[in-house]
């Protein structure tokens, strides 16, 4: 493992250069994107106009300058790659963070960072109470932060994630890419196509949630933050707010279950490709998985609640099931109400996720299907000894070294959730604050349980120390917590 | 996978004979043992004689005569023995509860089903309160129950289990255990050395407490609940009725860890060698793993506890982290008060159980021990994708396939304690009595967290479902849980 010293320097000068590139190129992006919220400020005649603008100019020029130097040829290995990664989100929120700390509610540096990071990971746990009152142009940073967040997931679900070989996800490791240790990201085709399905699914539910009855604003704020399965909303009672109108409910339900699909399966429908929609695993999965919880719980529920109607109970059920799997996070309702069975119920759901290749968080449908192929070996075997079984995943061959890397993700995903939640308890969060709250950002859900951090509830009352570890326990569920564990490994400093 | 008519009919018939004896077995030997509450009940004058007299006459009679009884020689194959470990046990709990149920505190049929199966699985959470003014001899039952099902889990783990590959239990394979397929228990000559030994280590405990100041009916029954890691007392407070005197609080702490400990490496300490015993990989991660703990856990109780001594904070921490990652359950102060952070740490340790081959429960050191070569394994990879590493535990290697039935083992070990918690809610428990007395009871711990359930309450409120559904968690944790389990896939009751 030992490099030349002239590789080290060069490798060093390669990693800065694309380091501030990828760094000038956020900036710009996001700079841009203030545009929007500068734009609605002056129509709304609202004080913080110079605010955004004066962040926007700076950022624009700054990161355009970064961004369009020229840097060469500049080659990475995988390891480097790891801690690009983690410094790129790192430093999104922080530069998200400063609109939300300077203008609308003028949050603290703490309380700015943490709905930032909450928004870039879409995660949708929000610090602020009140947001009926919010300036617009406030509420539209917030969603726009979140539909930012959701495209560059996708991107480095597909682009860098199955390069780095991280908990498993090399499955979706496409025939051609390059696997030889030199880091180059999948076809920068394939990221456009994506792109452009990306905002064909955002106008299509700006649009169906408008003709239903949101207005324009709720419906451009909501179709951002349901397709980036994040989950903020324009009001406290967040989705709630609509519930006079059950189709937007449901609505909300169908959009946020697509937006957890795999989009390369979107690119192949827009194409007339049915079939890989229609006969993917992950997706048949998904969708029997969600039904199952969602007929099951709707019959207890509405069994156990007197006086609700059996469409009330589906309608509710369906919706936030669907919002906490999908790692959306809307509440139509406070579910944690229902009872019990429903608190334990919807704790489990957070850590379900969607698909990969999509916006949503959490551990992944295709991982429980891994991990239950290995159950089901384990069992054949102890029934039939002699049997010698092969397994296999979207006509692949699942080896070992693959299930180990997936099963190595999933005892990292508990031991950091164990561990957050731990650290939450030294700062006086109560049992279920802290393991539902740990939980819950670690999978970037949203909500978590109990009083404080419920679906009724807001992240606003807790400690600063507490918030601190939750940005960080969201900034690791987003990047398949090993991206960013790898990075305290001794070993990953050593030459 | 098809056997003849002829073989079929042969393994029936050997599975009903072997069944029968085994039966009759553990029948005597439980009436046998029952002489003993008797003796107490003549000596105490205290009414139920008659009872245990009655109760232990029919079974030795039954018992005996289907014991003695020849079935020549019943050959059976690994499948049935699943069948058989689990009957058993369900059987010796039914049995056990009978004199529960007819005499002392005469329990309800569920009460005392719960109460029993909690004895045997050496778990320890109890039914039964008032417990300072119940005769002797109703005490007495209870701590000898404990103490037959510590030696028989022993017994089991060494002799059944490595021969069933259950959960990785095949890495404490004797080299000359039969893996042929026929099931053969090993050597009984080890069983008789085990049996000796944990005689001996019961004198020795029961000597210690008597020294430092039990009465000696209290250091006969704790003595024997102590080295079952049983954690049943005489006492509503536990153990705390003897916090007048550290020096038993200390001898309690030191006694429940060397319960925890293989017991096949003493009967090499009793022949002079002291080297396996300094030199077992588990042990010392056991020993290193209580160490680190107790000392952080002291340290922040006291510096949360206001005015605490540190020898106290030390003590107290001490005794309960050990009687809970041993899975005795003893308590010797309300923990869950020390704060929420003592709640999730406790609630943690739950988990985490003994070595392998002591009475201890949870998922045990050495599975946490090869999980953790696992993510080193993934780690290393991904930071240099070139290294191949071997793996190795106890100067074996460790092959994917045995890394694969660990972590089967873990999958199913949360997987059960999730679903009996959410059953657990359907009978109206609250969220954290149910999680936690779902993982003490799969542990086979005790105590849980909460009002209800913690170290200061009692099962005895909870609804008779959600009872029958804990002596269903505490089978399955007792029997590492895939013994049970694999009863219910449908494949193995197919030819």
């Amino acid at each position: 493992m030992a490099f030349s010293r002239v590789e080290q320097a060069t490798l060093r000068a390669n990693t800065l250069n694309v380091l501030s590139k990828t760094f000038g190129g956020l900036t710009a992006i996001m700079s841009l994107s203030l545009l929007a919220p500068y734009a609605f400020a002056v129509l709304n005649n609202e004080r913080d106009q110079w605010t955004y603008l004066s962040i926007a100019g700076i950022g624009l020029i700054v990161g355009g300058l970064l961004f369009i130097r020229d840097i060469g040829d500049a080659k990475l290995r995988a390891r480097q790659v790891f801690m690009l990664t983690t410094l790129c989100w790192l430093y999104a929120s922080l530069f998200a963070a400063l609109p939300l700390m300077l203008a609308g509610a003028k949050l603290s540096w703490t309380d700015a960072w943490f709905e930032a990071m909450s928004a870039i990971t879409t995660t949708g746990s929000t610090v602020v109470s009140g947001l009926d009152q919010l300036p617009q142009s406030y509420l539209l940073w917030r969603g726009i932060l979140q539909w930012l967040g959701g495209v560059g997931i996708i991107v480095m679900a597909m682009a860098i994630l199955p390069f780095l070989q991280v908990g498993g996800m090399r499955l979706f490791q496409a025939e051609s890419s390059d696997i030889s240790g030199k880091f180059m990201p999948r076809s920068s085709h394939m990221v456009w196509a994506i792109a452009r399905i990306y905002l064909l699914l955002s106008a299509l539910i700006v649009l169906c949630y408008y003709v239903f009855g949101m207005s324009g604003f709720d419906a451009f704020v909501h179709a951002m933050t349901t397709v980036a399965t994040g989950g903020f909303s324009n009001y406290d009672a967040s989705f709630g707010a609509f519930n006079d109108t059950p189709a937007l409910v449901w609505l909300g339900t169908l959009f946020m279950a697509a937006s957890a699909l795999p989009f390369v399966l979107y690119i192949r429908l827009l194409k007339g490709e049915t079939r890989p929609l229609r006969e993917d695993p992950q997706v048949r999965a998904f969708l029997l998985f969600l039904l199952v919880v969602i007929a099951a719980l709707s019959l207890i529920d509405y069994f156990e609640e007197d006086g609700r109607s059996g469409f009330d109970a589906v309608t509710h059920t369906a919706f936030n099931v669907v919002s906490v799997v999908t790692t959306t996070g809307y509440a139509s309702e406070d579910y944690t109400r229902w009872g019990s069975w429903a608190m334990m119920a919807f704790f489990y759901l957070t850590f379900v996720g969607g698909c990969t290749g999509s916006t949503a968080g959490g551990m992944k449908i295709f991982r429980f299907q891994l991990s239950q192929l290995l159950l089901r070996k384990q069992f054949l075997k102890l029934i039939h000894p002699s049997l010698i079984s092969a397994q296999r995943y979207q006509d692949r061959q699942v080896d070992d070294s693959l299930l180990g890397s997936i099963v190595a993700f999933c005892f990292m995903y508990f031991i950091l959730v164990a561990a957050v939640a731990f650290v939450l308890t030294l700062f006086g969060l109560d049992f279920m604050t802290a393991i539902s709250g740990s939980a819950t950002a670690v999978s970037n859900v949203g909500p978590g349980l109990g009083e404080i951090i419920g679906p009724a509830g807001n992240f606003l009352s807790l400690p600063d120390g507490a918030k601190i570890t939750l940005i960080f326990a969201m900034l690791c569920g987003r990047l398949e917590i090993i991206t960013v564990l790898i990075l305290l490994h001794k070993r990953y400093w050593q030459y």
